[in-house]
Formats: structure tokens, sequence, C-alpha cells
């Protein structure tokens, strides 16, 4: 349990240095920026390569609606959820506060309250999107979320290919949906940043819990119901799930 | 049956929700906007993780031209044409209004007669290109998209990079054909929008019937003669043609 | 050979409509164009697309300078290539007419000397390059891709991984050197719409049949030195070249 | 050992004539420039290409501090150290001359102190960031790069996937980075512009040799940790390995 709580440790760290890193340090920078294209790839980015890299030690989830969703989907076990999430949530936090190091070290840096890419809606939506916009668009992109990675790491799907569909999915949903809630879909990946801004994007922490766990929990159902595992496949949690 | 057509519309609503979504909501977004590169990524990932996704269900076609050209290329049962072509057609209605619903949740949003990523010619084009170069950009493009489908699934093809060819191959085309028709190839992803818009876009949608459907039947039956199955490969409709 | 000359023949007529297609049409688009980055993933991915649907039957040289670049590694028989290079041509030239009447549907749209996105050095370089610049970009650039197409051809690399890396590196190709020649490295993709814009372009084609085949023949040989076939592989044009 | 010297010098020659050439000649091109994130792009594609081309031959490292990295990671032999590092370097400096050739193609070219896209921290850094941020950015930035080398080269991950992994990680750790350092995560990547331009940027070189071999060994070192590979796979160097 030790190695794959330091892996999802690892990857959360990535995943949220490496998305609202790109976000904060390269998206608008003058004439040259990467946009919020760049950003989409850059959160894409690093869930493939941590899926290539530590998929094999915990599956690598790196978001607690995965974690939840792949249960409610039959495919993770209950009593490793709480360390999944601790770890997930840990990276997050280290993440951020390793970003806010670095940011810091451009002259005139200022920390504003929708600084460090925190997700929200209303006034912290980056296109001023209401609560109910943002929190259909967090449910519908999770539930798609969990549809992608159930059907691409099936056993009845190409072996070695989920990594590339679930990278590319969530490069996929930050290209739609960045300006509603800047994109969360990841309850820890919105806590890391939240709790180093405080003020109102802590307000809002909790929309971007419920939401993605909503729809993490909907997409794993439905898609359980489209298309069940054989039995066989059921038990070999460390191998065909290692992409997950 | 029913797996298939619930597959099928799934695929086919997050088609037009992630295509036409990342064109409303992300395209123009001030300053960081992802533009037409980032819409034709996007259109291209819906597919590609649909296909990884439910590929191993329906064959993951989301698209009537797809579907007709398959079967004019001899792989694709016609008994099963009108159940897959409903199931698309009422999935991108339902991303059509889900996508109006989350837009609308913007402060000052209003419908326009090109609004929700029509399709259209002349005065619904983006770049005001003629039905002419309309209709035989839409021929073409269909035609090429089912020369990929067909041959990336084809026997000889390295199993389990189809839905990469697939994928990337739809953003091609809107890379190429955004400006001129807003780029359908797919009759359903035209009629979900059209209809929530209404209007000219209504008025021109057989336009986004008929052409994506010539263009598709053209391609399959070029593809056949150019690299017909062997036969052994023929029945195996389930697995070898999953990510179809 | 009728089958192979009509793959080559249709995907070298999708890669000049692709590539010069987008950039003619979609590069500059008001506001949301898709730029350079575009046009360099547009040619790409016709190679991608091309190399998983129609490799099993030609190889998808879709090149004169890779026809002749394998020749000189010793992978392709010379008794083919002239009607590869010939099938190469005429796609490109029919794919340039195609482009031309597709892009003169847009009102007031004109043919100018660098239209249709001609290859050029000098007057004709997007950004203004010498000779000297040009013929040396073009040769290095052919050299790279040949080491490239060989290497990931070859019988000790992954199996099916061929289209993605010559895919991108092609893309790669363009990133770098659009300003210095609009990148040729293929002197079909030159003829195409040398041969309808005529002009200063029709002067300058020799420079880019000349330095990519040069370059072709380099990287050919350079790839061979460095890791020749195993005598066993050779015979294998079919099955493992096929993604060439 | 003259093979795997020569594919690590033409593979390191590649990297910075198409990464920094994609900089240099593209970057700000007017109104179509492809920007940090084509930049990134194009990097990334350096390794890819190269990986899938002569990663059977040398396992393309491409880098000091990846091939020093492997070997504090138990993958790689320290007496070839000195081979590869000599290799890479004269590979970098090499195509940093030749990227100045074809750059100053260009009338009225000027090289500047911050030419040819040389690395550098305050002044030197494209967002003008301190050595502080840049130092903890190049070790963070390096260390998770062979996090994802040595996950995605491990024999329990799928094979043939590594090359698509490796590049595309440092496509991401690119549009994290570019406005801190310029990112280098490489020093023979450093040390080509910086022999080229001189002054400040070779002031600074120590930086950029010192920071990603430390951040490549303690990544070597945590994955090293996290997933120790089975002793019966440690000697297929040549096999496994080859996609490092």
């Amino acid at each position: 349990m030790g190695k794959k709580a330091l892996a999802e440790f690892i990857g959360t760290f990535w995943l949220v240095l490496g998305g609202c890193g790109s976000a904060v340090l390269s998206a608008a920078f003058p004439d040259v920026g990467i946009g919020l294209l760049g950003v989409a790839l850059a959160f894409g980015l690093t869930v493939l390569t941590m899926a290539y890299s530590i998929g094999h030690v915990s599956g690598c989830h790196l978001n607690p609606a995965v974690t939840v969703g792949l249960w409610a989907g039959g495919r993770f076990p209950a009593r490793e959820i709480p360390t999944y999430i601790a770890a997930q949530v840990v990276g997050a936090i280290v993440a951020a506060y390793v970003l806010y190091f670095i940011a810091s070290g451009q002259p005139g840096y200022a920390l504003t309250p929708n600084g460090l890419a925190v997700n929200g809606v209303g006034d912290l939506s980056p296109g001023g999107y209401s609560m109910g916009a943002g929190v259909v668009t967090e449910i519908v992109m999770t539930a798609m979320f969990l549809m992608i990675i159930m059907g691409s790491t099936h056993s009845r799907a190409p072996a070695g290919f989920a990594p590339i569909a679930i990278g590319l999915g969530l490069t996929l949903i930050h290209l739609i949906s960045i300006p509603v809630t800047n994109t969360s879909v990841n309850p820890a990946r919105s806590t890391g940043p939240a709790i180093v801004v405080g003020g109102l994007a802590l307000q809002q922490l909790w929309i971007f819990w419920l939401a993605p766990i909503v729809g993490g929990v909907l997409g794993g159902i439905v898609y359980k119901t489209l298309s069940p595992e054989a039995a066989a496949a059921e038990p070999d949690i460390e191998g065909r799930k290692a992409t997950a």
C-alpha cells in the first residue's frame, strides 16, 4: 500500500504542477503564450505520462472522482479509497505550494483571489458562467471521463493505449470547459490551489468535490451497465487495470 | 442491439458536446482562446476517446455517413443502419440542448443564426464560401475519412491504432475545412445544432446529409476496390471492426 | 502494381490537399486561424492517417525523396521508382487543382505568385530567407526525415508505431522550417501548387527536386550504415515495410 | 560503441536543431507564429521521432542528465557515461552552428545575447524569473522527466509506447517552464547555443549542468525505490531499454 500511495502522491503532484503550472506560468505569456489550448494539452499530458510511468504501480488515478467512480463501476476495492484520496490531496497541495514558490520568483508577482488556476463559478469562472452551468458541466465532463477510463482499460479494448485515450480525454475536457469552471473534474486538483489561495476559491471548493464525484459515480455505473467485464477478468487488478 | 444503440447515442452525444462545445465556449475566448486548431483537436479527440471506450461495443461510428460508407465498403450489415442512425441523431440533438444550456449560463449569451457551431454555406459559411465549394469539400473530406476508417481497421493494418488514425483524421479534416462549411462530414453532428438554432441552418441541413453520405459511399467503394478484406476476416464484426 | 500506384496517387493527393489546404484556407483565418502550428500538424496528419490506411498497400511513401531515399537505404527496388514518382506527382497536381477550386469559392479570392502554399526561397520564402539557407534546410530536414522513416520501420523498432513517428516527424519538420522555404522535403508536394501557380514558383521548382532528393539519399545511406537490417528481414517488403 | 555514439550525436543534433530551431525560426513569426506551444511540441517530437528511429541502437538518451539519471536508477553502466555525454555535447554544438547558419540567411538577422534559444535565469530568463525559481524548476522538471523515462521503459509498462510518453513528457515540461528558464532539463541542449552565443549564456551554463543532473539523479533514485525492476529483466540493455 505504501508504494501505491507514493505513486498517487507523485502523480497528483505532477498533474497539479504541470496543469496549473502551465496555466499560471505560460498561458498568457506575452505574444507567444500557450493559451487555453496549451493548458488543455498540459493537463492531459500529465496523466498520459504518469499513466505510462506509474500505471503498473497504483493504476494512476490521480483523482478522487476517478477512484470513487472506478469503485462504483466495480473496478476498485472500497477499502483502498481513503488511502488513495489522502495521497492525491496531499500531492496536490504540495504541488500548489511549489508552483507558488516558482511563480513568485517573477518580479511583481502577486497572488490574486483567482490565482494558481483555482476552479470556480460565478465571479471565479473565467467566463463568468453561473453555478448551474458549472455544476452541469462538471458532472457531465466527469461522467464522460469515467466512460473513457472504464472503456479504454476494459479487457476487450486494445492493450497499452489507455493512457493515450485517458490523457487526451482530459485534454479534450479542458478544451471544452476551461471557460466555464477553469475545469476541475478532479477534487484534488481543485483543493491544492484553493488551500494556497483561500478566499472565494476555498468557499466554492465543496462544488468541486460534489459535482465531479457525482459525475464519476454516474459514469462508472453507466459504463458498467453498457459493457460489464467478463468475470474472469475481474481479479486481475494489478495488470489490466494498471493503466486506469 | 440495445447496447450498440446506447453506445452510439453516448458517443455521438460526446462528439457534438465536445466538438461544438469547444467551438462555442472556448474558440474565441478573449486573448487565450483555443481557435480553430483547438476545435479541430477537440472534434478528433471525441472520436479517439470514444473509439477506445465503446469501440468494442458498437464499432463507434457516431456518424451516419460512416455507417452508410462502411455498408458500401462491405463492412457493415444493412439491417443495422436505421438503428445506428437513429441513435446517432438523438445523441446529437440531446448534446446540442445540453450545450445550449451551458452556453446560456454566461451573462449576455444570445443564440444567433450561426450559433452552436452550425454547418453552412454562403451566409452561414465561416469564410463565406459558395455552395459549390462547400459541397465539393464535404464530399472529398468524407470520402477521405472513409478511406482512413476502412484502411486503419483493415485486417492487415496494425491492431489497436485505428482510433488514433481515425480521431486525428477527423482533426485533420477540421484543420482544412472549418472555414468552408464549419466542417460537417457527419449528418448527425449537423442535425443537432440545426434543430436547436433553426432558421438558415435548418434550411441548409439537407446539404449536410447529402454530401457526406455521397462522400462516405464513394470512399467506402474506392477503398474496397483498393484493398478488399480477405474473406476469412469478414465475419469478425465484433472484434476486428470494433474500432471502426 | 496498379494498386500500389493508386494508393500513392490517393495518398499524395491527400498530403497536398490537406497540408497546402490547411495553409491556404485556415492558417490566417481572422482571429481564430490555425497558424503555422496548425499547418504543421495538418501535413503530419496526412501522412499519419494514410500510413495506417494504405501503408499495407504501397508502403505510403507519398514523396519522391522518400522513394529514392529508401532505395538508397536498401529498402526499395529501383524498378518501382518511376511508377511511384509518377503516381505521386499526378496526385499532387490533382490536389492542387481541387484546392484551387475550393479556395476560389470564397468571394474576392485571387491567385497570387505565392498562392496555394508554394515552396520558395528569396522572394518566395515566407521569411525572406536566402537560397543558401533554404537549400541547407531542405537537405538536412529531408535527411533527418529519412532517418526517422528508416529507423521507425526497422525490424527492431516496435511494430505499428511507425506512422506516428513519421507523421509527427513531418509535423516537426514543418514547425522548424515553414518560415525558411514553406517546407518542401517532398518534390511532389512542391510540384502540384507550382504547376497551378506558375511564375517564380515554377522557376524555383528544381531546387525542391534537387535538395530533398540529395537529403533523402544522404539520410538513407547514413541510417543504413548506422543500423543495417538483418538479412533475414530483407525480403519482407509487404509486411514490415508497409508503414514506410 | 561507435554506433551508439553516432546515434547519440545525430539524435542530440536533431533535438537542438529541431527544438531551438523552431524557437528561433518559427515561434514569433508574424501573425501565424507557432508560439511557445509549437516550440514545446517541437522539442518533444525530436525525442519521440529519434526514440523510434535510434532507440534500438543507443537507447536514445540525447541528454547527459538522462544518461546520469539512468545510471543512478540502475539502468545504465557507468563506463559508457563519458562516451554518451561527449557525443551528446558535440551533436548539440554542431546543431547550434547549423541553426546559426540558417537563421543568418534572413536579411537583418543579428545574434543577440539571448539568441539561439539559450537557457538562462534573471536577465536571460524569458519571464525574468530569479535564479532560485529557475534552479527549483530545473531540478523538479528533470526529476519528473526521469520518472517518466524510468517508468515507461519499465518491464511492466506496455511495450512500444515509451517514446510517446517520453517525447510528450518533454513537450509538457516545456509547456510549463519555458517562461522560467527557456527550459533546459538537458545540459547538452544548453551547451550548444551557449557556445555559439557566448556572454551571459556561457556564464550561466554551469546552472544548466548542475540542476538537471541533480534532478535526474533524484528522479532515477526515487523511481528505483518506487518500482525496482525484476532482477531477470536487468541484463537486457539492448532490447527493453532501447526506448529510454
